[in-house]
């Protein structure tokens, strides 16, 4: 088990180990005193787990109840937000009371943003169950939800009192979904660590649970240095953006439908590493690396998505109000760089 | 013009005159650089106000927009907040980008709770043009939305960047809309200040525009005092709720369609206060100084409501799991107290 300390505006621990949930209520009672405890989480994952939680929250004398939405992104919505809001008012929540995020990515975002705004803000705790939320959404604060004229434009900044990452729940996600969240993984090594990135070199996590572990730490240690050093996105934690232009508009072009968000970072940071190279904003040869380390982990590192689309969908943006852009590039392997050009300089970058 | 100094988790300026409203674009570039600013207004008061703001604000550098809702307290919700949401994203307004609150207090708590969570916060400004927005709802960082379960339900602290308080603007208030804010100024000097409560007492503060000044002035005085005290709403805040517990009862009685919320506070305080000398919780007779303060600037003092009703409404609230109720009472005119008691207790002061 591993203990890692996020100190931010609110300090907490993340916990990494297997066998967690069994023990959740202990671990939440040592930072939250017991009172109405409402589990969110969505209809694939309530079934599996949120029983072996409610079980140990009562055994630690909380209340429990449990509010279960429909799985996937369509339900990070107001629609599904109002619905937890009006479970917890006539559920009797106080301030004193706590929200339970158990699940993926969805659930934690939406848990964390009621959780920010219910009675103008009570604590939550992240259960993350899927390699994605584990290792990237569930530390760190960003809450949002969806609005209908795009994603993770609404939100607020609340960190959690406590992220349990318990990683005998990775063992129920698909291959392909496990896979999604080696995406970010890879992305970490990039940035930050080339320790982490040869690690992740050779492959075969999934299977050795010491590695498994091993990574999911430095992952989640990397996040936490990035978010105590800057925990509202003012500036650094913009690198932890890395692949995600090129990535989110792979998604768009595919309308969401086609490669999930994990892979199309994996293509985005392969794509631009490429371009970089090309283009000689980079002089160590590094695009081949990565793509072997894609290649180990079954990540896709092309797309036949025209450049020129690529582009425009990156910077087709209602925000963008500037003829710049800020672009994240590695120059080494472990170190990531934010590069403000303007974006004639980015189109040919991309397209050429 | 009086300038007052909020030190909360971020610190700004109350800007308290006359002729405010014609350079209010100077006085926010004074805090936020020159961007897209984006008026908040309703129907009642756009019309009056929301030109000569736009002016200033463009002669200031500024791109400005204006989004307008319904008048009333119905506005206050999630219907026109996701309005409002995309509005701003259809508009293109970022990060470094803000809102201005113009209007009464539903305006403020939409706009506070809106700029808190677009794009996970941005900046805003107050400019309250009723009586209770100015002394009350638009210091302090106390942003809500109403919910279907219940007002207020959901919200977000979030302090603006300026508050400029023009009293030019009270003059278009009915006589009425007036009076009800003058509830909450009585509830300042009853709480805090036997000075303020004697000049309340000579009455006549309307036509008085230095008196008024004065007045304004003196009840954001304390109100930043209270809320430096205790920003976050974790104990001291409660007294701000003086005649509230009684006055929100009330409301509800009469179905939010009888007194005001400030008139439904001023017979709030004084049944309270009443109660109080006749169970002896306060030695010193103040409720006659009390009605006679209401009487000279025109609010009530008592309901034909039973008082068993009262207290039932006063207490049978989804949000209550607890056999006590903290009641706020004022042992001297200038000084409130926040009292634990047993409902049991509460229930024989308020109907016995």
């Amino acid at each position: 088990m591993n203990i890692i300390r996020v100190k931010a505006s609110k300090s907490y621990n993340v916990i990494i180990g297997n066998a967690l949930l069994k023990d959740s209520g202990k671990y939440i009672s040592e930072v939250i005193k017991p009172c109405r405890a409402v589990i969110v989480s969505d209809n694939n994952v309530a079934p599996l787990y949120s029983q072996t939680v409610k079980t140990s929250l009562e055994s630690a004398g909380f209340t429990s109840e449990l509010f279960v939405f429909p799985h996937g992104e369509q339900s990070k919505s107001h629609k599904v937000l109002l619905e937890l809001y009006d479970f917890l008012s006539e559920a009797g929540v106080t301030r004193s009371d706590c929200l339970i995020a158990l699940g993926g990515g969805v659930t934690g975002d939406l848990t964390g943003f009621a959780a920010a705004t219910y009675l103008r803000g009570i604590d939550y705790v992240q259960i993350p169950t899927s390699l994605l939320a584990q290792i990237d959404s569930s530390v760190g604060g960003k809450t949002a939800v969806d609005i209908s004229s795009g994603k993770n434009l609404v939100g607020a900044f609340k960190q959690p009192s406590l992220v349990l990452a318990d990683t005998d729940t990775l063992s129920t996600l698909s291959d392909d979904f496990f896979t999604d969240g080696m995406g970010e993984a890879v992305k970490y090594g990039m940035i930050w660590s080339g320790e982490l990135f040869d690690i992740l070199s050779g492959g075969n996590i999934r299977n050795d649970k010491a590695r498994l572990t091993d990574m999911i730490s430095r992952c989640i240690d990397i996040k936490r240095e990035v978010v105590e050093n800057d925990e509202f996105d003012k500036g650094q934690r913009m690198i932890l953006n890395f692949g995600h232009t090129l990535g989110h508009s792979i998604e768009k072009t595919q309308d969401f439908s086609g490669l999930s968000h994990g892979k199309a970072v994996a293509v985005g940071m392969y794509t631009m590493t490429l371009a970089a190279e090309k283009h000689a904003l980079i002089t160590e040869p590094i695009s081949e690396k990565l793509k072997k380390c894609l290649e180990a982990n079954g990540l896709p590192f092309e797309t036949d998505i025209a450049p020129g689309t690529l582009y425009e969908n990156s910077v087709n943006d209602k925000k963008r109000f500037s003829d710049r852009i800020n672009i994240i590039v590695c120059k080494t392997i472990g170190k990531a760089e934010i590069i403000n050009m303007p974006l004639e300089e980015y189109r040919k970058l991309i397209t050429e």
